[in-house]
Order: C-alpha cells, then structure tokens, then sequence
C-alpha cells in the first residue's frame, strides 16, 4: 500500500472509531476533527500524548529603539529572568497543565545565570541589528538561529516529546511578524500592523510610518529566507527552524499568537508540510492574527483576547488537545453499551 | 463598611493586582475578567479552587414518547449506566481535569447497581408524564427534585467543594429545554427549537409541531414554578436546585449547554442573584444557545461545536477557570522584576 492510500484507510478507521463512541455523531463538534488530525500525523488509531513541551525562544531587537513598542527593550532581560524565576504567565500556564518550559536565549541583550533546569544559552548576538538601517541578521546569524532552534526540538524529541509548542519573548517582535505577514500573504502593511503590548494611537501612527520604510527598503526580496534574514528576529528564526524540525519528526505541532504563527508563515513558505502538523491554539487580539489565520485557512481552539505571547496560548488550549486524545482512546462504544 | 462598599473596595484592589502582573496591561483578556469575578464571589483577592464537582442529573421524558428526538428513550438508562463505569465523555474529561463526578438517578426508567461511589440514587419517578397530555410534574414531584439538587449541593460542599458543574442526561430534554426557553425569554418557539441530538428536517418539523401543541396548552402559566412543573424535567428541576442551593452557598457554578441554561433561566427566574455566580462555559451548537447566552447577557469561554450535554463544556473549561485563579495566586508583579 501507498502511504496516501494507507493513511485514507487509517482516516476511515478513526473517523468510524469516533463515530462508534458513546455520543450522538458529530456532538463532541471540534474535539473529533482535532483526534482525527493527531491520529493522521501519528499515523495511528491510538494515538498518544508525550512529554509534551514549550520553548520560549527570546531575543532583542534592533528595531525597538526606533520606538516601535510601548515597552522600553530592557524588559525581554528582564521577562527571561522572571521566566527562568517561575513567575511568568507561561509558567503558571504550563505548570498547571503539565507542558515542560524550556527558555532559550537566542539573542537577549544581557546575561543570565545558566544553572537552571529549564535555561538553555544559545546567543547567536546580543539582539538584532536595526533593520532600518540594515538587515537584521546576517545570513549566517539567521541560520544560526534556525540552528538553535532545530537543535532544542531535537533535543526534547530525545526524551520522548512528541507535542512540541512554540512561545517567544522579543521587545519589538510584533514590528518584525507585521513586516514578515505582509511579505508572506501579500496583505497591505497596515493590515499587519498592530498595537502589540499595547501602543496608544500616535505610537501605532509612528510604528506604522517606520514599518512602512523599512518595508520598502527591503521591497525586492522574495526569497524566505532572505526575508527573514533581513526583517526577522533571532527568537522567530529559532522557531522557523523548530517548526521545520518538529515537521520532520513528525511531531505535533501547537501554534501560539502573532509571532509564532508570523515564524510558521516563513516555515510554510519554506516547507508546506509544517501546516498539517500544527494546532492552532487561540486567536489573539493583536490586528493582523485572524487574517494570518484565514491565509493559512486555520482555525483556532480559543478565542479568550489573549495578546501576550510567551506561548501562553498552547499551554492554555493543550487540555483541549489531551481531550481529543483522551476520547479516542477512553471513551466507550456504543456497541459496549 | 457595608457590603456593596467593600465589594468595590475588593474590586478595586484585585484589578490593581492584576494590572501589576508581569504581562503588559489587559493582555490576558477574558482570563482577567474571570479572575475577578472569582475574586467577587470568593470575596476574596486570593481566591482558591477547592474540590471541583460535576453533577450529572438523569431523567426520561414522557414526551419523547412522540418522537422528539433522533435517539430513543432507553438510552438515557444505557447512557446512566456508562457514566456509571466510567466509558462516556464526561468520565474522560472529568478524570483529565480533575473534576469529581457525581451521578444522580431522579428520574430514569429503569434500576441501577447503587454500590458505586459514583452514583446516588435520588428517584422520583421513572420519567416526567407526557407533557403533551398532562403536566411533565405533579408540583411535589418538581419541589422533591428541586430538592434532590439542592440535597446534593450541600453534600459535596460539606467535603469542602466550591466550584460546581451541572450536566444531565435525558432523551427528550433539548424538548424540555426549548419550551422552558420559549416561556422564560418570549422568544418565538421557533428559535428555541433545534436538532438535538441529530434530527433531520423532517423529525425537526415534527419536534416543532408537537412543542407548538405542547406551548399552546400551557400558554396561561407565568409562574417560572409552574412553567418547570408543566413542561420541565426530572434532571432539569434537580439542575434549578442545586443553582439555586450553590448560590445561596457562595460557591462558583459552572454553566454547560442548552439544557443547563435552560435550567439556569428558570433558576434565574426565582433568583437573580445566580447570574454572578456563573461561569458560561461553552456556546452550543444547538440552536437556541447562543440566544439563550445573550439573554443572560453572558460570553461563553469556549465554542467548540459542542452538543453533547452531560457537562462536559464545564468539564473542558475548567482548566481555563483553573488558570485565572493561578494567573492571580502565582504571577510575579512588575515591582519584583
């Protein structure tokens, strides 16, 4: 058997398996569709949930001192040490429901004490450079920050994860995922453009007029790659390259908000097979995520007005995820009845 | 201080907690609202989750001697049985979020095994009469189920309970639930009445002739007592009980789907003051909900295309209640960064 016919002959199993619960058809509505998707990446009626884990990638960018953000660019050392402390929303979040946190400094500007369980250092540069002026990273720094970011989900792959989510921590991020969502989808920048952590109406004017530049400075570049290289940020080049590597390993895949959904844009582009793997979490609040959304024709599990990031999105909608998992396999049939 | 006083006072002070948690202000959305309304009913601005519960009311419904719904009648015997050993969704769910779940037999026709910890047997008589021809209740039948609500309430409340769900079961009671939404919110029958648990045009035709016949005859009650006692339910009145009893015990309740709204109108009818009490925990996709929630002016957490009842909305949200309360409990604040 072909793999196409073999996993149509494995969807007709699961679907009759759901079916057969103790339900009326179709009453658990989005929770089907979601155990059919996990048993369809898994390739099994059966499937199982595994260690399952958030990276938070986090980095600075050049950008922010442009005034693109309402939060001065000190505070992403800052949140990193409360997330490396415990005290972050993600952490609550992932603690209570059971995800392992993984923080890793791709480019933060300042240091951290590294014995900590749940740190990893893996700085490619102290933040980007300022992509109004030149690209944000070299070629090279960009792989490398892809690097890092295979190499973290290689590494949870090895200890059994199988369900792999993707947070971030960047002052000035939502700047570089507007610029990387009008290059990717061809949508009007100021579609894309948001208010992030939360810009008055002159901050979102000016924000707008400096993305506009630097959209155009950069007007010629088609190539992924190139684009992100030149207007991403290293915490959302580490999670192109986590989402690329989970792809090929064949792991589930949740998608958080504005910044991860922006990283899976340039993933996609890159390899389309990353968007079968991937559960979109929640819808966020920030302008543009609900059009990221219908270009990559997705649905999300919440809508609660989150605009956070962190990841904190995946560790709220995960028990969602473990339910359809749970049903497949706990629930009785109507046979046993 | 009088009570409104200090309620304002804790208002004021829990918005004030939140608002220096280490996320940017508003940022965790319908998490925030939740946390203070918590906070609200707890009076208190460390609010605790203790010992959640999900009650599962059964009962058969005379009327779905007509043909009303797409299953028939002895499922609901079938179905309690499941709950029973533990096979049906809300066993999964409830065991994954750690809820307990208690099933209640008030009105099913038909005897189950009683030495399950699982189970009470509360019956008042093997299903409601046919609503068609005479009142589904006696009044002492609809008071002693009220009763076998508000009897269990205050039992798990003795074990230290404080967040309760509601779920029932009953083939026949989406019936039940429109008449009672028709009378208690004078919307017109027809957008009260929907498919249930999978009707087809046609047998929706015909559940909205017998429900038309049914309005008709009761037309001259106003009295929400009288209204439940004529076209209500076994499972539905017990459901009234124990909304009526966790509010006067100030314990937060947990709000299913069509059915236990329905229950909630009524509820709300004798009391107002279990509005503030609840949490909407997810919007049907029988129809009807959504009009029933804005009534009640009421935003659900989750829309997952859910029509299965038994509690299980409450059962897949109570993580999300649960992460409000960590957010305020284990957050850092901004000063500690």
């Amino acid at each position: 058997m072909t793999l196409t016919s073999s996993l149509i002959t494995l969807e007709t199993t699961v679907r009759q398996r759901i079916d057969h619960k103790t339900k009326p058809l179709g009453a658990l509505g989005r929770l089907e569709e979601l155990a059919l998707q996990i048993a369809l990446i898994q390739r099994t009626e059966t499937p199982a949930l595994s260690n399952p884990h958030l990276l938070v990638f986090a980095g600075d960018h050049g950008l922010a001192a442009e005034g693109v953000s309402a939060y001065p660019a000190d505070i992403t050392y800052s949140m990193v040490r409360n997330f490396i402390a415990g005290g972050a929303a993600i952490n609550v979040f992932c603690r209570q429901n059971g995800l392992n946190l993984l923080v890793c400094d791709v480019g933060v500007n300042g240091s951290f004490e590294e014995n900590t369980d749940n740190f990893v250092k893996y700085k490619i540069r102290p933040g980007t450079r300022n992509m109004r002026y030149e690209a944000a990273m070299t070629p090279d720094e960009c792989e490398a920050a892809i690097d890092a970011g295979k190499t973290l989900v290689n590494g949870v792959q090895y200890r059994d994860c199988n369900v792999i989510g993707f947070g971030e921590m960047g002052i000035g991020n939502t700047a570089s995922a507007a610029l990387l969502m009008h290059r990717l989808t061809n949508l009007p920048l100021e579609q894309c453009v948001g208010r992030g952590t939360g810009l008055t109406d002159s901050g979102l004017a000016h924000k707008r007029s400096i993305l506009r530049e630097v959209a155009d400075q950069y007007v010629q570049l088609t190539d992924p790659m190139a684009i992100l290289t030149a207007m991403g940020g290293l915490e959302i080049a580490a999670i192109v390259g986590g989402l690329l590597q989970a792809t090929e390993n064949g792991m589930l895949i949740l998608i958080d908000g504005f910044i991860a959904t922006a990283a899976l844009l340039v993933a996609h582009a890159l390899n389309p097979a990353v968007r079968q793997h991937c559960i979109f979490c929640h819808q966020s609040d920030e302008t543009g995520h609900q059009l990221m959304l219908n270009f990559l024709n997705a649905q999300p599990l919440l809508t609660l007005n989150l605009r956070l990031g962190e990841g904190t999105g995946c560790a709220l909608a995960y028990p969602i995820v473990q339910a359809a998992v749970g049903m497949l396999n706990e629930m009785a049939t109507m046979d046993s009845l």
